[in-house]
């Protein structure tokens, strides 16, 4: 089996591709080849391993490989909502018509290959005619406040017409936050949401620029990587319908999300979180969804991380265990 | 005020323009200029407007004219359904790849030009997850099964993101099935909502291809235009978001057409329409809305067609009055 994961230099996509080394397999199917596609050379231990061939550069000089023909891709290559939002044109091109070359290059290939595409739960915001519930699910109608969000959303819909067209078996799956991040803070709005938890378990003070009210709905690494396998493994009537589907995520709140950080790392990891409104960060998070249901990732049997703390006792896990977490980030539990 | 209508030389673009130019005015600004795009010619009367500039071809090779600064668009030019589905390359260039050009040379003019999108209600239908109501509203969730549909809808997000951005003043209106159109049947799916009036009032027998029960939303040319116009005047807080609206149809099952056919034109005329099921036909249109309201178009004061009793009439005297109607399109009232 020859699969592609495009972003698979990028945290998320490189743990998604080295679980996908590690099963072995996909689908019932033996991986031979593991193709990422990214900007960035993938980690040391992927490019080590002999099914792995990195792409390095951009997905839109990348036609020919794009048509090559694979019999499965995780599509997770985006330029990011700060990066869309400061240029037009790169999130145009980074997002839409990278995508559409993808979808193109499968189709011309013509063995209609299984596609799981990473939306995000970035889709949904207010509209004046359209007010954001509290709970978004499979079905609440988008209405995105970022151009980020709108290339995600296009490309879903995208998807589903190549899809019915018989061209690829596409699924499209929203991610939510992903937190715990490891690395540094990225200037990404969302990035209290990892950083929070990140910097006091290094040792570091940091700041919560939101108010410890503030909901919204995470998924831990590990769950949100299991996740896209699943739906890639799920059949067609398992999936429903080619409309994208949430994934699951544990509605948070900010308050709750430090109180288990005490539970699981003490008081003084705690107390390096201060609150500091910042209006900018608070203004854009309040335009995002509340809380999300997940009921046709739910029917697959996906389900929510157990617990945030549970989320926490993962990252200091990965600290241990996983490749390209810093040494010193566990220095605040010493 | 320099005016721009794509797809000008159409039958509902062209019947637009004419309107515009009888008015004089827009938004209380005279029209001094108005450019027609289209593959087509404009017909003869429009042509031979002093205000009229036609730019005739494709608009994927008009960069430079889209980019020459207007001051409000209308955006009517598409390739239909039935043309998309038979090349799904040419759909994608046609109506996606066009849009695209020509957002982007509007916000190359940099002057944020207000734009009218015609989108249309065949945004709608039904995905196993997400099944058909009765009656679509403005906050229904699209699942076009068309790849016009997929990509009206793409265009209405776009069109919603260069708005917010600033770089125009855009506004989606989803158009109804428009009837009754005058010439010959079109090979569309829907041409039958035309056809089972137009034909038999010309003397010609005709055949409906869907159950009497079936029903659709509906609405007449003069309604269709003068909605675009409506919702081009609107300012933004009357539109009340930048999400697309669903235009005013009448919804209307198929076997009252005919009864308000017979009250209009004699029983001799309606006799001329049987019923002769076809099954492609049937399934194509099972997959379409059965009816739609159309709240924020409300709010701006705009309203269905009185009764299809009127729209037939309108009909009439459009053969009567308009340029364009063919000669012998009303010989079966003789």
């Amino acid at each position: 089996m020859k699969l592609l994961v495009t972003g698979g230099g990028g945290f998320l996509g490189a743990r998604l591709s080295r679980e996908l080394l590690k099963r072995e397999q996909l689908a019932g199917q033996k991986i031979t080849q593991l193709h990422i596609a990214d900007l960035v050379a993938p980690p040391p231990d992927l490019a080590a391993d002999a099914r792995v061939t990195a792409h390095v550069g951009k997905m839109l000089e990348q036609g020919q490989m794009l048509a090559s023909g694979f019999d499965g891709v995780f599509h997770l290559a985006s330029a990011v909502s700060g990066e869309c939002e400061l240029d037009f044109d790169l999130g145009l091109r980074s997002n839409l018509d990278s995508t559409r070359l993808l979808l193109d290059g499968l189709r011309a290939a013509a063995n209609q290959p299984r596609l799981v595409f990473s939306s995000s739960v970035a889709v949904f915001g207010p509209d004046p005619s359209n007010p954001l519930p509290d709970v978004v699910t499979d079905t609440t109608l988008p209405s995105p406040q970022t151009s980020y969000g709108t290339h995600k959303l296009m490309s879903e819909y995208l998807i589903a017409d190549y899809t019915r067209k018989g061209y690829i078996d596409g699924r499209s799956a929203r991610l939510m936050t992903v937190s715990v991040r490891p690395g540094r803070p990225n200037g990404a709005a969302s990035s209290f949401f990892s950083g929070i938890i990140r910097e006091p378990l290094a040792g570091q003070d940091t700041v919560c620029p939101v108010d410890p009210d503030v909901t919204h709905p995470i998924a831990s690494p590990t769950n949100t990587v299991s996740s896209l396998i699943r739906v890639f493994e799920a059949s067609a009537s398992e999936m429903g319908g080619r409309l994208a589907i949430n994934l699951p995520g544990l509605t948070m709140r900010v308050g709750d999300m430090l109180a288990a950080l005490e539970q699981v790392a003490g008081q003084k990891v705690r107390q390096r979180v201060r609150f500091e409104r910042d209006e900018r960060i608070a203004a854009i998070v309040a335009n995002w969804a509340r809380g999300a249901s997940a009921q046709r990732a739910g029917a697959l049997g996906l389900r929510p991380d157990a617990s945030f703390q549970d989320i926490i006792r993962q990252y200091i896990d990965d600290c241990r265990t996983q490749p390209g977490y810093p040494a010193q980030a566990l220095d605040g539990l010493k």
